[in-house]
C-alpha cells in the first residue's frame, strides 16, 4: 500500500520554512531517498515521493498556515535548482506508473495556481543553478520566476532533445497558453538542450526577472515582502491536518467516511462515501474548532487518498462503482453553511479541497457508474460525484431521490471551467442553470426526466441489470475507453488546465509507448549510454 | 505518386446527381476497387480512394455547381448506408497510413461543415439500413440526419466495443461538442455495438428526424427543398475545375506556382510558392472568365494537392522547408481584389479554399521552417504560411521585405478559429490588432522588432546557419516532434474543430499503437477471427 502521508517534521527532500507572511520552500533531494529502490535522485531530481511532499507543504500553507502570502520556492543544493523527474526511474517504470505519476505532478502544480487564484497565496520561483525539464515546469506554475544572471543559471525544457518524450507536466501548455510565450520562441526553446540564460530568458519572458548572483536572495525576498505586502489580511491562525490513512483489510480500504473495497479478480472497485453524522460546524469559528475532523474536510481528504490508492495500487481495475450514504438533510446544511461563510478563510479552503478531489475524480482514467438506490444519499456535492460518473443507474423506487445542492451553481467547477450541470446540459444551458437555481428534491422519476439517470430500473430488474452492466463494461479494452472517457467527460470548453490533460497528456501517453522513446534503442531508453538513440523516421 | 484528382465522370464509389437547388450524393463502393489490393470494400465500407470522391464532391458542388443550397448524402444499396472506414484495410495498413488516413477523412468532413457554415450549402445525412463508424461520423458532419424508422436501420459507433479503438473521425467530439448530446447517453451509444434505431435515436438527439421506409425518400426530398427554400438565391452557373497534377522528375513535384523538392537523405522537402504572374482577374466577373487557371485558385490547388503528396508518399521526410517568390504587390492586389468582392459567390470561394489550405498546412505533422530572403515574396497569404511555420529564419538585408495583407485580419482562420497574428502574439492582442489592421510592408530588421521573425541572420552566416539550423531539426524524435508542434502551434483557445484533431486524434494516435488494438491479440487485429481480443488490463 502506497502510504501518501507526508508531514513536514519528516520530509526528506524539501525545507519548508515559515516567516510571518511569507513562506521559504527549499527543494533538498536526498538522493539516497527514492520512492522505489534502483535509482539515485541527484541534482535534485524528483520522484513520485519528492512529489508528495511538495503537494503536502502547499496543503499546509493553506490550512496550517494561512497567514501566508507569499511562498517562495528555491533550492537549498548549490549544483542545481532541479534537475526535473528522474530519468532512470522514468526509464525503469511501467506505462500506466509514468502516465500516473504525470497526472499526480499536474494536479500538484495546478494545486499551487488554485491556491494564488483562489487563497491569497502566491508562488515565487527563485532559480539559481540549472533548472531543467520538471523542475522548470515547477517553476511555470508559480506567479513569478526570477533567474540568477550567470553563466551557470539557465531554465531549459530538454527533453524533446534530449529524450525523446515531451515535457510531461503541462510545459507546453503553459508556456504558450498561460505565459504567452511567441510560438516560434518555444519552439527553440523546447529543442534547445541547454535551455537559456539571463537577459534572453527575460527577454522571451521565460523568466520574469533576473538578478545578479549577489544581490539574488536580498531582491527575491524583497520582491516577496512587496507581493505580500500588495495582499489583504490573511487569517493569523489555521488548523492541523491530522493524518489521513485508511485501515486496510486485504484489499478494502476503510476511512472515517469513505470506503473503497477492491475485487482484483472482478476488475472493479466500490467505492462509498458517507455523509456527515452527528452535530457539524455552522461557520467559520466552529470550523476552526473542529480542525481537520470536520467531515467536510476530512471526508474529501479521504477520499483524495482512496483514488490515489486506486490510481497507483490497483492499476488492473477498470471500473469504479461509486456509492452514496447518508442524511441528504444533513449534508446539504453543511454545504449551505459553507458556502454562506465563504468569505471566512477556512470554510472557502475546505469549498476548495472539494472541489480539487471532485477534479481528481473527473480525471480517473477508469469507467466510473454511480449507483442511486433506496440507501443513497444523492445530494449536493454527492450528486455531483455521480455527475462526474460515465453513467448513473438509478433505482425507480419512491425512496430514492436526488437533490441538487448549493455547491452546484459554480463552487465546485471542472478542469475546464464549468460546473457538471452545464457539463451535462450542453445542449440545454437554461436547463442547467434551472436546477442549479431552484436546487430541487426529486423522486428517482422525477429526477430521470429532469434528465439525471442515464438509467432508471425496475426494482425487479435492479439486481441483474447492475450486474451485467459491470460485468460489459469491464470487458472493453482499457485503453479504448480511456480514450473514449477522456473525449465524452469535458464538453464544450476548453482552458489551460483542461489542455494540459486533454491535449499534452494524450500526446505524452502516445510518445511514451513508442520504440522512439521506450524502445530498446529509444532515447529515454539510451540516455547516458554510449550509443545515441535510434529512431523509425517515419513520421505520424 | 499518389493521384488525388478525381471526377464525377470517373467516380467508383459515389453517384452525384444535381437536380436545381438540390444534389443527391449517393454512396455505392465498387467492392472490388480498393484503393490498394488486398481487401474488399464490402457493405459501403470506405478507404482513402472512397474519400477522394467524396472531398472532390465537395469541391466540385462549391466551385461547379454553385446554385445547389442543399446536397442529400444517401446510399445507394440496399442493405448498407455505410459499415465505416474498411476494418481490413485499417489493420493492414502502418500506423503514419492509418494517422494520415484519419486526417484526411476528418478535413473532408470539415470541408463540409465549412460548406454549409460559409458557403450556403446545407447537408442533409439521408440513412437507411445500418450506418456504422465513420458512417455515422459522416452524418455527424451533416447539418441534419433523417433515419429510416424500422428493424433494420440503426446508427452506430461501435469501434470501442468491437475494434479497441476509438471512432477517428471526429465522432466523439461531434457527439457532445456539435449535436450536445448528453455525455451518460454518449458514454452508452459508444459502448453499444449494435448502435441505436429510430425513435430512441431520435430521443437522445443521435438523429433529428425518424420516418417509415415508405415515406423516408418523399419526406428526406421535402426537407431538401424546405431547407433550399429558406436559402437566398445562388449564382446558376460555375466554374469548372481543371485537374490539378505535378510534373514528377524523381522527386520533385512541379506544379504552374508551386514545387515539392523532396530530398529523401536528408528527410526534408522545400516546398517553393510562387506569387502571381502577369494580369490576374479584378473582380468576380473576371474570375468566372478565367476560370480555375487564375493564379489565386490553381496556386491554393497546388499547394494543397502537394501537401497531400507529401504526407502519404513521404513519411520520412521529416522537416518542411517554406520558400515564397513572386512579386509583393502583385500579390497583395489580388488579396485586396477578392476581399472588395467577396459577396462575389466566386470570390468567396476562393478565399474559403486559400483558408482551407492554410489549415491543412498548420495540420502537417512535420516540422516546418520559413526561409525569408531577397527572392523571397513573404506578403498576404504567403506571410500566413510563414506564420503557420515552427520558425522563421530572415536574411538581414535591405532587400528583404515582410508585408502583412488584407486578408491576416480573419479571412484565413486557423482550426481553432483565431488568426495566425493573434496566435503569434497572444501576450500583446493589441499588436496582432495593430498588425492586421495597418498592413505594413517592413523591411526584415523591423520586421524581427515587430516580433515577425524567429531569427534575423546576417548575409555572413546565412548559409551556414540554415544549414546548420536543418540538420539540428531532421536529427530530433519524430515523434517527440509531432506532440511538442501539436501542442506549439495551436495557442489559446480550442473549439469542436481543434478538439478533433488536438485531443480526440492524440488519444486515437496513442491507442492505435497500443498492443490492445494492434497487437498480434489486439482487438483491431483479431476482429473476424474465432478467437476474441486478449487485452492488458492496466489502465492507464
Amino acid at each position: 500500500m502506497t502510504d501518501f502521508h507526508r508531514h513536514p517534521s519528516t520530509y526528506h527532500h524539501w525545507q519548508l520554512q515559515i516567516d510571518g507572511d511569507v513562506a521559504q520552500l527549499r527543494m533538498n533531494v536526498d538522493p539516497n531517498h527514492p520512492f522505489r529502490p534502483g535509482y539515485e535522485l541527484k541534482l535534485n531530481s524528483y520522484d513520485l515521493g519528492v512529489d508528495m511532499e511538495l503537494a503536502d507543504a502547499i496543503q499546509r500553507l493553506r490550512f496550517e498556515h494561512p497567514a501566508v502570502k507569499v511562498v517562495v520556492i528555491g533550492s537549498a543544493q548549490e549544483r542545481a535548482f532541479c534537475a526535473g523527474a528522474n530519468i532512470w526511474m522514468l526509464a525503469e517504470s511501467t506505462h500506466p506508473f509514468k502516465v500516473n505519476f504525470c497526472k499526480y505532478t499536474n494536479e500538484t502544480r495546478l494545486s499551487l495556481e488554485d491556491a494564488s487564484r483562489h487563497s491569497g497565496l502566491r508562488s515565487l520561483c527563485a532559480i539559481h543553478a540549472a533548472c531543467a525539464g520538471g523542475g522548470y515546469e515547477l517553476a511555470l506554475a508559480c506567479d513569478e520566476i526570477h533567474l540568477v544572471d550567470d553563466s551557470n543559471s539557465a531554465v531549459s525544457l530538454p527533453e524533446v532533445p534530449l529524450l525523446g518524450v515531451l515535457p510531461g507536466t503541462g510545459g507546453l501548455t503553459r508556456l504558450v497558453d498561460k505565459r504567452k510565450v511567441r510560438r516560434d520562441r518555444a519552439d527553440v526553446f523546447c529543442t534547445m538542450a541547454e535551455g537559456m540564460r539571463g537577459r534572453k530568458a527575460a527577454a522571451w519572458g521565460l523568466v520574469d526577472a533576473i538578478w545578479k548572483k549577489s544581490q539574488f536572495a536580498e531582491k527575491v525576498q524583497a520582491r516577496a515582502r512587496e507581493l505580500a505586502a500588495a495582499l489583504p489580511p490573511k487569517a493569523a491562525k489555521g488548523i492541523e491536518l491530522a493524518p489521513v490513512r485508511a485501515a486496510v483489510d486485504g484489499t478494502t480500504y476503510r476511512y472515517a467516511h469513505v470506503q473503497l473495497a477492491v475485487d482484483p479478480a472482478a476488475r472493479r472497485a466500490t467505492l462509498t462515501v458517507r455523509g456527515p453524522q452527528g452535530s457539524q460546524p455552522r461557520n467559520g469559528a466552529e470550523y476552526e474548532a473542529a480542525g481537520s475532523s470536520a467531515w467536510a474536510l476530512q471526508c474529501y481528504r479521504e477520499l483524495d487518498d482512496a483514488l490515489l490508492q486506486l490510481r497507483f495500487d490497483h492499476e488492473q481495475v477498470g471500473l469504479l462503482v461509486l456509492q452514496t450514504r447518508g442524511d441528504r438533510q444533513a449534508l446539504l446544511q453543511v454545504e449551505k453553511d459553507l458556502l454562506a461563510h465563504r468569505s471566512h478563510w477556512l470554510c472557502s479552503e475546505i469549498l476548495l479541497q472539494m472541489a480539487r478531489t471532485l477534479r481528481r475524480f473527473d480525471l480517473m482514467s477508469r469507467s466510473m457508474y454511480a449507483l442511486v438506490d433506496e440507501e443513497s444519499c444523492c445530494a449536493g456535492a454527492f450528486l455531483e460525484l455521480a455527475l462526474a460518473c460515465d453513467r448513473i443507474y438509478a433505482l425507480d423506487d419512491d425512496a430514492v431521490a436526488f437533490a441538487v445542492g448549493p455547491l452546484s451553481q459554480g463552487a465546485l467547477p471542472m478542469s475546464h471551467g464549468q460546473t457538471r450541470l452545464l457539463n451535462r446540459f450542453l445542449a440545454r444551458p437554461e436547463h442547467a442553470s434551472k436546477l442549479a437555481a431552484e436546487m430541487p428534491a426529486l423522486a428517482a422519476a422525477e429526477a430521470d426526466e429532469q434528465g439525471l439517470c442515464t438509467y432508471l430500473l425496475d426494482p425487479v430488474d435492479w439486481a441483474d441489470d447492475v450486474r451485467i452492466a459491470l460485468e460489459e463494461r469491464a470487458s472493453l479494452s482499457p485503453d479504448a475507453l480511456t480514450g473514449m472517457e477522456a473525449s465524452l467527460r469535458f464538453c464544450g470548453a476548453e482552458n489551460c488546465d483542461s489542455k494540459i490533460f486533454g491535449r499534452l497528456s494524450a500526446w505524452q501517453n502516445w510518445i511514451f509507448t513508442r520504440p522512439n522513446a521506450t524502445g530498446d534503442e529509444g532515447a529515454l531508453t539510451r540516455y547516458g549510454a554510449p550509443e545515441s538513440a535510434k529512431f523509425d523516421w517515419r513520421r505520424t
